[in-house]
């Protein structure tokens, strides 16, 4: 593969590397289930014991807790949130939600399920994407009831707005070929706050909310093994306090809600080694997979665990969009307004983790940053192909191409918006580099345990493991690579979360 | 996407998805361990049990034999040889193989082990590759051994000889990239049979031998469940013979070896939906993952699930491959002259299931074949271009640029081979339909359980589940997607499947 000429002499990602190696030091690792007649006492008990604080735990939490059952809600950090209140706080959601009618925004169920089917590319899980579109507006209601602030405004910027709006387009619903899939609407809700702010807002409301109704939130405990019945059912949960072991009973369910393992550096390589490329493990520090492994432990399916978000945010600045992306044999291979996920998955799972954004005088990068940085610069498309040494006469040809049709507003390969669509011209031509190891290319994990549609965890043969549930980036749910849209993980947990929650509550106790 | 004009009513795949949808319904399922407790009596007791009589079953059970072990092998269907039997037969071997050196084809360890683990794609399993190189001098004298026949004859010719040659080139070795990255070597050992019958050939002389030794094998038996003591070591295996349920102890352990899972359909949709595209699912019909699934119901890691070998057999003739394989975009990605599994990868997983080989009067198929219709032909590439839909110009591109550079020998975007490179030039001008569904796109599967160098079966968090034992395709081994060069995974079945054999019959007995 073409190579630029200028490699760093540590890549981003070693660097990363290096720190998470030394994150993962710290945490404990799980292991293999327990059988009960190995525990001779419980030390604690419990209705429900919920595993994770982000927001797929603590929705399960609030919901289980509403039923009238009692809910411990463990984390292992000392801060609740999880990798919900580090990201941006966007929910997915559409098919007439009170702030989409509020803001005169035209949807529909099927539109939403269209895109959300359709616009991807791996097999995507159909019921679980149907039952969450039906339901998205009375979703949409009730995180509006927790206490969650959304704003009457919306923005048509790309980009996570960074102002109050509360409503933009979160995906790639604009782009070829996703636009003639399905109608595109606005659907990104995020809480109306100044900055990238949403995620802790988000979760300031839900943890406020669980606290209220009376659910039991302890920090700094780790779960390290699942407690299994002789006839199969997750009995309670072997957990770590302050160095000391102790046993809960977890008498209707135990919910296993923290998080994916992009921070697991080990079984990232193992099961995504795709995604073990991106320079930054996007998550917080205890994405280390225990709750999968301790699922995948009692014998359940594992589905998608190659799959991934990964991360090419070329935009904001839009200007940039007027560039053209690259793959080492110098073609185009995408649109280039596509979502950062659509674009980030094409580069890592289909381009070798190697691309480069080329830009002319006015489609470059005019401010400072450094998340792709600049690896050839030139007074003409020649000189940075020379210089980058694509195949000769590749980029050259992809440029005459572009240029040719782009002049009269078209683009017959990727069928570029007309916004975005003109000529490269103009000194000083330059290529970005959008590659994996070397830009800022974030990644987390979408492989996790099989559920059905009430989070209960399935083993390989499709049955139920009594006692069990999951939600969140703990399972195979919604997201699947490509990830077409923000908002359809911390989407996923939220409502997946939330039907967990009912599921387990609503189980009679009967153990011991 | 760009979509030939020419659309068949029924789909190849349809075609054959309904078949095997017949043929699993009449495969029973699997379920869920069971607890040794509730296993009152043994029906039969054996020191190892191994299920599935392909080139891993039998391989592992003449060694367990071998080792002092009492041996049962059972098979489901009324016939051993599993897929291995419907293969080429072809084993990959190198590093100076008694037939290497006697046909003086230069080899060496380090050249193998640089094509094997430097050629493909994902994150292969070094440890595995390292060994297997290392002893695959010693496996081939072995193979031999066992009575399996290989002539002293090799062919240059690309594709599985028809003739009695056994030893050719069966990878992408000598294609671009692969041939800067390791000296080609001619490593395709395959017995010395006229037509394609190396594989029921290979399982003949392996049964044969394993029969002789006193392995007890028993057909038409198919494996239920495992049975497992309350401290998780396998106890044995719940069968169905001729409708009635029996438990066989299995007293030094189990040995899954019963293949992948391309023809359960539901699990391949769930797990690997790139390869239920593909139009023919290629395996015996019990390839239906009951290992595997019996595997992840004990708590055992399953990885690479979702990659198998996507086969596009475009060769021989060779003359094809002075033709040009392009892209939904018309755009080239690959030498032609890669390897089946290397070019099926490229456009099963990498191109949306969809390519065209574009021909000229000296290279299109010359004979009648239906693997790969004809959907569009005329005087021109302008004419095809236009019958098939690609962006404007995009098609009449790539054939001025490939037509530009082959006349002068180069080809400095995919580097193929000067024996095929030549400008394409003399109408007629076809296309031929490589796409996944509609061609003839064989496919199978790769993922499977995790397992170390002995075939200790491994759990999520790296623990070895005592006495569970597999190998071949019930395993993650060497055969990662692309497929780099046919032999790796009967080669992989092979040697992992002797290991496996060896260290299970090492153990001591012990369970009452």
């Amino acid at each position: 593969m073409t190579k630029g000429p200028i490699n760093l002499a540590i890549s981003r990602r070693s660097l990363l590397t290096g720190l998470a190696a030394t994150a993962a030091a710290t945490v404990a690792a799980g292991s293999a289930a327990l059988p009960r007649s190995a525990v001779k006492t419980w030390d604690m008990s419990t209705d429900v014991l919920v595993i994770g604080s982000g927001s797929a735990g603590v929705c399960a939490a609030i919901e289980a807790r509403q039923a009238g059952a009692e809910v411990m809600l463990i984390e292992s950090l000392s801060q609740f949130g999880g990798s919900s209140a580090m990201s941006g706080g966007v929910v997915y959601a559409g098919g007439g939600t009170a702030l989409q009618k509020a803001l005169k925004v035209d949807d529909s169920v099927e539109e939403m399920y269209r895109f959300v089917a359709l616009a991807g590319d791996a097999n995507p899980p159909l019921d679980k994407i149907a039952l969450y579109c039906e339901e998205s507006p009375a979703h949409f209601d009730w995180l509006v009831a927790q206490g969650i602030p959304y704003s009457e405004k919306l923005t048509l910027a790309k980009g996570l707005p960074m102002g109050d709006e509360s409503l933009y387009f979160s995906g790639t619903e604009q782009a070829w070929p996703a636009r003639e899939l399905a109608k595109p609407a606005l659907r990104g809700h995020v809480p109306g706050v100044d900055g990238m702010n949403g995620g802790r807002r988000l979760m300031e409301a839900l943890l406020s909310r669980a606290y209220t109704l009376g659910v039991s939130l302890r920090a700094s405990v780790s779960a390290d093994r699942l407690v299994i019945e002789s006839d199969g059912r997750i009995a309670g949960v072997i957990v770590t306090v302050a160095g000391e072991s102790l046993a809960i009973q977890a008498k209707r369910g135990v919910v296993l809600a923290c998080g994916g393992f992009i921070h697991n550096r080990e079984m990232l390589k193992l099961y995504a080694p795709k995604l073990y490329e991106c320079s930054v493990p996007w998550g917080n520090v205890d994405d280390q997979g225990d709750g999968i492994n301790m699922g995948i432990a009692v014998g359940a399916a594992a589905l998608r665990m190659h799959e991934g978000f990964a991360i090419a945010p070329i935009y904001p600045p839009e200007n940039v969009l007027s560039g053209i992306v690259v793959n080492a044999s110098g073609q185009r291979f995408i649109s280039e307004e596509s979502y950062h996920g659509v674009l980030g998955d094409a580069i890592t799972y289909h381009q070798k983790g190697q691309a480069w954004l080329i830009t002319d005088q006015r489609s470059g990068y005019n401010f400072h940053q450094d998340n792709f940085l600049p690896v050839a610069e030139g007074s003409s498309i020649d000189v940075i192909a020379a210089q980058l040494g694509f195949p000769l006469g590749a980029l050259q040809q992809t440029v005459n191409y572009y240029n040719q049709h782009a002049i009269n507003g078209d683009d017959p390969m990727f069928r570029k918006s007309k916004t975005y669509l003109r000529p490269l011209q103009g000194a000083p031509y330059k290529a970005w580099d959008l590659s994996v190891a070397d830009a800022f290319f974030p990644a987390h994990t979408f492989g996790g345990l099989h559920t059905n549609l009430d989070g209960q965890v399935l083993s390989s043969f499709g049955d139920i493991i009594p006692g069990l549930y999951a939600a969140g980036r703990n399972t195979a749910g919604i997201p699947t690579a490509p990830y077409i849209a923000s908002g359809l993980s911390v989407g996923d947990c939220t409502f997946f979360g939330r039907r967990a929650g009912r599921a387990v509550a609503a189980l009679d106790g009967g153990l011991s």
